[in-house]
């Protein structure tokens, strides 16, 4: 059997939804067994989609692997939902793991694999978590004019990862924003916590591009595969989702520049509110120590000290003051400390 | 219908001009009614160039499209003006997206794209924003001694993409002055302004970068390319125009490598103003403090200071404090802080 | 003779087991004398796996060696314990060595070679510690169902590697964890040690790079190579731990980004700390410097000094005293110092 | 017309110099009319060789292209002072650009393109400035023993290219002599005209690699190119050349790498030197703070203060301020900072 | 006549050393004369190695070179010591160079060309310094069982790279040992001697890799270059000559990534000191300040200041500053300052 491995999303219950469909039918039904997949498999022009939700089911991956005579590594990297995106060539079927990047109701950033088994009518995916863009799917495939409807299940997986790459254009953007956001901040704010989101966003980033690269290598490895199972025109679709993961790999790598860009000016930050709290400490030490040094000297006790019988030499001592405090004032100007 | 995808540049209402010319003729036509382009196909030695300009008319690039049997994830691709510059070759015409950048009225950097779709005899070519440039063509054209008039749209469609990389040229230019302009001002101002301006020229030059690279690979893809569509001839052309984008790489590489050594430069200017604010006070209290003591000591209120009874007590702390400044004069200097 | 080069494990002493299988029939023996083996070759369906324990017996080496006419070079190989991972064809036989990463009851991470001499039905493996995993090893070829009965000695190496990389996945994890709690601890404590660990971890990591790379190049290899002692069926089992070896590159890749960005962050923690202090000794010093001006100011011993006759003059000083703390304050909290 | 783009040499007067030569015979002109070529024209064993100076001349060069048959794309790129090495194979003759590097009679480096137009038998070179190197080829090859003399025009492109490879070799050691010497200063001086120093030297390296980049790229082609203008035996000299080159691309990343170093070497001298300076201040407070508040305790006009009766109490004072003063010393001592 | 390039070894008196072998005779001759040369040229199974020490004898390398029909390029590189390792194929014979480096008695790193010149049955050698390995060359050739013997000079030359390659690796063990020192001191000292330290040993190790990158790439070609001189069963010898390089160059990647940590602790040592300092100078400052203040306040003058006529007055100012004192002790403590 093989074992389930972790999940960063939240494991549902076991479903298999199957959909038979050619130009003219469209069939959509939740199998209570998954023996009942024998009575649906296709005939003449027919194409069959088995979506299998819930990896965390060995026994039922196990079976179905075994039904579909699916090698035993295959069926391994079904229950593991760290799998990282790839393509797997095994001559009756194409086996290829992609990644799913949404964001759920409770605004998380849901990381979760999609498996494909794509055979020559029959398109088998497994995957973990109610991810919305199903639905979009399954209404397409409703539509009777939809090309999906006239092209074999291969058009299937492309439309299922052309929904994927569209989800990851918009955690991009959010992405975008957040590092908008930040850039704006920085101009204010020179606190460690800056630091710490500056951090924060890198990490998100790094974790992304772990995602998107290998889903980048996967989708160019569709596009130049020689299999029966994927047709030439639907290889152009490929090559159209080709072009929007690298839209997503470049926009990350400004990202990662802009990210770079911002910490140098964060450190700088710091460094210029140093200068800042240097100069404050220093103009006051240079005004106010030689005016001490004034009064500690007309403090002194000594007997002889003709300025102290003077009338107006107190009233000179602050003039002087007031003189050094005046003399200081323009020198820091002219040195642009002020 | 494709979906008309945002823009950076102000746009404009749609229209199409078509040039029909061969060596001894030259039309130029605005159509009012796009099925009008039925009656101007070219016929014998005839060329034809059909620009639509105004991305934001989904239906209109539609009916084009679907006239000369475009594919429809070309279609899609015309009204996506954030779309990269790229070659895709559909065996009966080329499709190429590429990028226009210039200078408009405002001062503003204006960055659209340019979609060629290259057929044998007839070249069709979409726009979004008034791109100056596209005068001088008409003017080339017009001229019967012109190269174009003698050639096929492909020379055309080399005439065009020789015209944006010049203008990509200017805009390079801009950018060595601003870079040269904050270098000197960087000897002089070392205010956080000035890093706000390094990293505001990073920002652009990450984003022109990311637009001439794409560029630079469809050019190279252009002189490889093996198609009816492009003569030999015309490709040591495209050979020459990517020659010129390697010229812009280059120096965009080097502006990089200038501005990280600007950073630096900024980063240590900082430090050297604090080290020079740290002199000031260092140096302050050095001659201050041991002065402050003296006069303390006189200062006290014992009994039994015979120093106290001196006639030349006095004077002889001033030229004390006289001395010591006068010595930490000397010091410092030997110090190098002054 | 060979020599005997250094080891960082504890060195055991030599020990040769011999594994003689096929579907039927499992028998294992620990050999007293190398003659011995002689005896064990495999007849028929039969395999033999001689496991030689001990890199540190150059003559047994020498012996076993020769009596299966194994090149003078990989003999020499066989000696050397920082041999790095590589794959060598020589026609009859292939020579394979890589390298077992394993934490031991004493906690110490033991990296140590595990060569393979891969022939047509003989497998012989050379290691130097008592490697825990090559229990398992033997209770799976026990089992007689395991599908290593059934295979070739290929398929051994295979089961052999697949134990390494998955105890490659535990150190991976154990520096995962130790990278989290250093970030935990990051947010806390800027001192000197956390700088430290920062570079004790990258010590690490640069170690276990510099292992994991020349394995992912030698299991490349393998699912690569033409020789009739690797099985077709048996590549897709290498591409699987391939699969795992670009997994275990990419987390260490990953951590080394963490662990840059980390010492970034110790490092602007220093600056920001410094800050801190620089503002508490600027705010004394602001506050008690003009103070200390005041009381110089009326320690002076003029003998017309107005002020002090004044009745209400030293609760003046007082007061005036405390709106300068207090307007100070509100200085301070103006320019967010406080 | 061809536009003449910039010079950063001085241009000099339009002039062609013609060469004519065999084993046997040598003859040299200065051509008054660029139409005289024609009675030059080779024949036989001859070769020869137009050395036309000064690009400023567009009609002189569309005149010579035009009698040649030129691309009109050469004939443009040969006005271009700014262009970067290249290689371009037109069937009928090889046109390759190169670059001019030497330090003329005012010590500034002059940085200009000679342009080649390699036929079978006949070499036109073109160029702006009065590079001395040519009086060199010259010399050589009015010697009858000369290699050049018995061999075709790929030869004396060959000994035109080593000559400009020398003179790039002198440029470097002109470069690694500065970095010498700026190596020593930086031990002694942190002032920022070291930081300018050394950014300067950053820039000319830039230039520099942007210079022979391009130019190890042309010579590799050289040395691969199947023509007929350029012999086999030929290419092995090529190939000598490229090995210069290549020599010089390291020398180029060695001292980036150095430069590199020394930027941190003097970053890390500024903060050492901020470092100094607060010890400095740091132990004149510490010194002088507590023994100012000692010489303040009895400055204090309490009627109370018993001490202020002790005779010893005044040079109690003094042996106090002694003994802290010497204590901090040993303290300072201690801890390093003296 | 070749020109003989500096040297950065001391040069020795030209020497010819022959050896003449096959597996029955060994004869090793130190030749007078050149042209002795010819007396022992190699018959039937014999090999010939001609020794040649001293590159700064040009006439000599003329003779030799023209005697062997050696390229005139190769000539002139063989008197130039700076030479980069290189293979060239003449077809009749392979010209290799390759750079010696040992620690010589003097303990100087000495980085000096040997050149390879391997014939048919004849190996010429060209090197400037009397490298101690020759010793054991000469050695192992007079043992009769030696695989020398009775193998062609393609094994002699493999063995003399094997002994170069092991020189190597001492070489970077010394390297390693400093690198081990300097760390471990790096504990304990921020003296800008530790930071130029660093810089040393980068600069060692960038000088190392220019020596070691284009003899790994020597060696690798001598893998794979399909040519009579060299044996497919020598070949696994320079194979395994590869793998030692591989290793040099990784150890040398780990020593740079070492370093550039080093770097890292060492800025950040420096900047921690600061901290260090500052911290001292504002305990001082916080502590003494405020009780500056109070000593001035009771140092006025004022007639009417009612404290002055208190008994307790005096005494309880040295109480308020003691409480002072512990006050700032205990809030330096919270704060970690201590």
């Amino acid at each position: 059997l093989p074992v389930y491995l972790g999940t960063e999303a939240k494991p549902v219950d076991s479903r298999i939804v199957l959909c038979k469909y050619n130009v003219e039918d469209f069939q959509k039904t939740q199998l209570s067994h998954w023996q009942d997949i024998e009575d649906y498999l296709p005939k003449d022009s027919e194409n069959v989609w088995i979506n299998v939700c819930g990896l965390n089911a060995p026994q039922l991956i196990q079976q179905i692997g075994t039904f579909f005579q699916i090698h035993p590594l295959v069926i391994e990297d079904l229950s593991n939902t760290y799998q990282r995106s790839k393509l797997e060539n095994y001559e009756r079927y194409l086996f290829f793991a992609s990644r799913i990047l949404y964001i759920d109701e409770d605004h998380q950033i849901i990381n979760s694999p999609l498996f494909f088994i794509l055979q020559n009518k029959v398109l088998i995916t497994f995957h973990e978590t109610n991810y919305p863009s199903f639905a979009n799917i399954y209404k397409r495939l409703q539509n009777p004019e939809s090309r999906m409807r006239s092209s074999s299940v291969d058009y299937l997986a492309y439309a299922l990862l052309d929904e994927m790459v569209d989800e990851y254009f918009s955690i991009v953007e959010n992405l975008s924003n957040s590092v908008e956001v930040l850039e704006e901040k920085l101009l204010s704010d020179n606190s460690p916590k800056t630091l710490h989101e500056i951090s924060d966003l890198k990490k998100q980033l790094i974790s992304l591009k772990r995602t998107v690269w290998p889903m980048r290598q996967l989708i160019h490895a569709l596009t130049v595969i020689e299999v029966p199972m994927i047709q030439a025109s639907t290889k152009l679709y490929f090559r159209d989702i080709y072009d929007h993961t690298i839209q997503i790999v470049e926009a990350l790598e400004t990202f990662r520049e802009l990210l770079s860009s911002m910490l140098d000016i964060y450190l700088s930050g710091v460094n210029n509110h140093t200068n800042e709290v240097m100069k404050v400490l220093t103009m006051i030490a240079t005004v106010f120590m030689p005016l001490a040094f004034i009064t500690g000297i007309y403090g002194m006790n000594f007997h002889y000290m003709p300025e102290l019988q003077l009338k107006y030499a107190y009233p000179g001592v602050w003039i002087l003051s007031l003189l050094i405090m005046i003399g200081m004032f323009f020198y820091f100007k002219k040195k642009k400390w002020l």
